[in-house]
């Protein structure tokens, strides 16, 4: 089944929103064995809705267009797409009587805007919106299908969930490319690559595919062929090479983050974490929160900002601030062991750096950070050099300090 | 000038990676008067490629092509070019000896994989990477230009930003359309739409446009019309009527974060703050943060997760605790005090809630959250009811706290 995405919203072209929706829908088709070919942004136009369209009926099965079915009056989906399917708008009293539900429930009156949501094609099937005011739509077109969704992006994520992928699923054969990630931190595409060459050409030679998906302090590894149980098991067999003779990189598969696999060891083992951060003030812990259950395994942590209240809240001694600096090994050990004390935890996670743009010296440039961890045996610290960029700088520390966490309580050398 | 943005590569598509280049560029060229008509994702394919710019050229000026520069042996994209432009690749000697100064200023040897990156198609113009490996390249067509630059975000922004838009302003008149945007938090698109109904209509009435833009517990709200000094002084005109009637909502303009808006306001008044948070594990910390200079005024911040550390460390009572739940009045309360003490603060923000999946009780469901903000002259604290999603109730919580403070230092009344 091959898919076309067609994102209908000026504020996607002038870069006032950032297209996760197509991400999404990107990875749901994928996994659920459809194919994204395209995927298309275009303005709130007439002529560009239905010159997208048209193109995309040449080359694809199913197209999903979100957005453009907003309450307010910028939008003109739902008109062209009358025009195009030569159809018209009439008022579907179930969606008025849920849009009525809806505004009641939360102790509000039905706005004007809102009653013209319940006007729907005549022609298109009606996907049940639970969690906003503008339906789905589908239209069948021959044996090809567009589906018209909110850009709303939990709402469109719930009717494709529970509308849209059990009708695909009926009316579609959908199996394609089989794929599987392995995540890594701490090592750059090139030298991965280089660590993986003769790997990298077996599973070439297999006529398998291989990419490398760089982002900030990651890349992740992707291995992808025909879906057939005779490759899984060989794709199984490369990652676990790989895993294997990388352990200090490769922390996880698929989706998986550092923070979660921090999170299941600890839970495995019964210990327990927190952090003492300056530079990333907060990153780090809040990275380990967004894992759902994390009360289980973290405590809590400590931002001590500020000189004087990495003195009073943890016990750094001020003279060796004021002697080595606040982003120094002395300090940043005293953050890790004194915060371990403090929170009452198993392990503490320790960062002091310059994140910048301001605050380098020549000693120690934007981009120099300290790391240190606590734990019941011992405390380890190392120095990074980062970039200079403020908003990179925090998420490699964080990522960086979470994998040298995984690292000592996993005992791989680094 | 019109422009075209197309990204290569199947991760993509797949929704492995989401598509934050296209929004950086729609944004810049906006800015600079140039307009993205559409933005298109395709695959690694030669045929994909080449139809796609065939495509491209019949409606732009501008082509913008991102990724596929890479240099593991995933990419296909220089050499379709070089087939597309009639040309071949030629190492290029300038190239080649900055990748040897580019490894030897990292202590690392050049690997052959990126020597192939010194090889550059005859006819395009190199446009020099100084942070990274992979060069961009401009090819003139006819009247019109394609410009290929690699895919890492940062890169991809320094040969936009420093090589290729000096180039395209001598080349191209950019003119075009202006736009201003407002700031909301906390109030959802059909609320806004009928709390300013009359002065949208008459923006409309003007010819002018108006787009609702949300996102989760934020609406931006942006104006536009064709560019000219008159209209840019009715757009601003427009925009302080709404920041008049809703200043508990507006928080700013443009890309202002809320973030940036409270910081500035501690340094004009020398004030500053801290947090003690608990469902948000220091986010509401770490946003503070995301901004340069914010040791100005940010000292620093306890997270709280566990009931002890809650007492232990900001004098939450215990009994209150086990009487009225950590996620209650009292406890936020205490929170709020507790940590404008221990932080020697003037500000302290404190969050207490269930951030959900699991946790929640009939009388405290998930999304339940009480914020606090204890100041210099009293301590408020108020209920949300927010969603189920745990990582949407954590960032709405981080947003709104942000925004109750704003309105407590401005002494608006919410």
């Amino acid at each position: 089944m091959k898919v076309e995405i067609i994102s209908i919203g000026d504020e996607l072209l002038i870069g006032q929103t950032v297209n996760t929706n197509a991400t999404w829908l990107g990875a749901e088709f994928s996994l659920r064995g459809g194919s994204v070919h395209h995927t298309t942004v275009i303005r709130d136009v007439k002529a560009d809705i239905i010159e997208a369209i048209d193109r995309a009926f040449t080359r694809v099965d199913v197209i999903i267009v979100t957005g453009g079915l907003g309450p307010t009056k910028d939008d003109i989906t739902k008109h062209t797409l009358c025009e195009y399917f030569n159809t018209e708008l009439v008022v579907n009293e179930e969606v008025l009587g849920r849009l009525h539900a809806f505004f009641k429930a939360r102790g509000k009156g039905v706005l004007e805007v809102n009653t013209k949501q319940a006007e729907m094609p005549e022609n298109a099937r009606v996907l049940k919106n639970d969690m906003g005011t503008a339906s789905g739509m589908w239209f069948d077109h021959k044996d090809k299908v567009l589906i018209s969704l909110p850009g709303v992006p939990y709402e469109m994520k719930h009717l494709m969930t529970d509308r849209a992928f059990p009708l695909l699923i009926e009316q579609f054969d959908m199996k394609t490319i089989y794929h599987r990630t392995l995540q890594t931190q701490g090592i750059g595409e090139s030298y991965l690559a280089e660590r993986i060459e003769d790997i990298e050409t077996d599973i070439r030679n297999n006529g398998f595919g291989l990419a490398y998906l760089p982002s900030a302090s990651q890349v992740r590894l992707r291995i992808s062929s025909e879906r057939s149980e005779l490759n899984k098991t060989k794709i199984e067999g490369y990652l676990r090479q790989i895993e294997d003779r990388l352990p200090q990189y490769v922390f996880g598969r698929e989706q998986d983050r550092l923070s979660e696999v921090i999170g299941k060891w600890m839970i495995k083992h019964q210990k327990t974490i927190g952090t003492v951060e300056s530079c990333t003030g907060g990153a780090i812990a809040s990275e380990i929160v967004s894992s759902s259950g994390s009360s289980k395994y973290f405590f809590g942590s400590l931002v001590t900002y500020s000189y004087e209240l990495k003195s009073k809240l943890v016990g750094v001694n001020m003279d060796d601030i004021q002697k080595d600096g606040a982003v120094s090994e002395s300090v940043v050990r005293q953050m890790a062991e004194g915060g371990r004390a403090t929170l009452g935890v198993d392990y503490c996670i320790a960062a002091s750096g310059i994140a910048g743009p301001n605050g380098g010296t020549e000693d120690k440039p934007v981009g120099t950070v300290w790391i240190g961890i606590a734990g019941p045996e011992n405390t380890s610290a190392q120095k990074f050099l980062f970039g200079d960029q403020r908003d990179r700088n925090i998420e490699r520390t964080v990522l960086t300090a979470l994998n040298l966490l995984r690292c000592e309580v996993l005992k791989i050398n680094k």
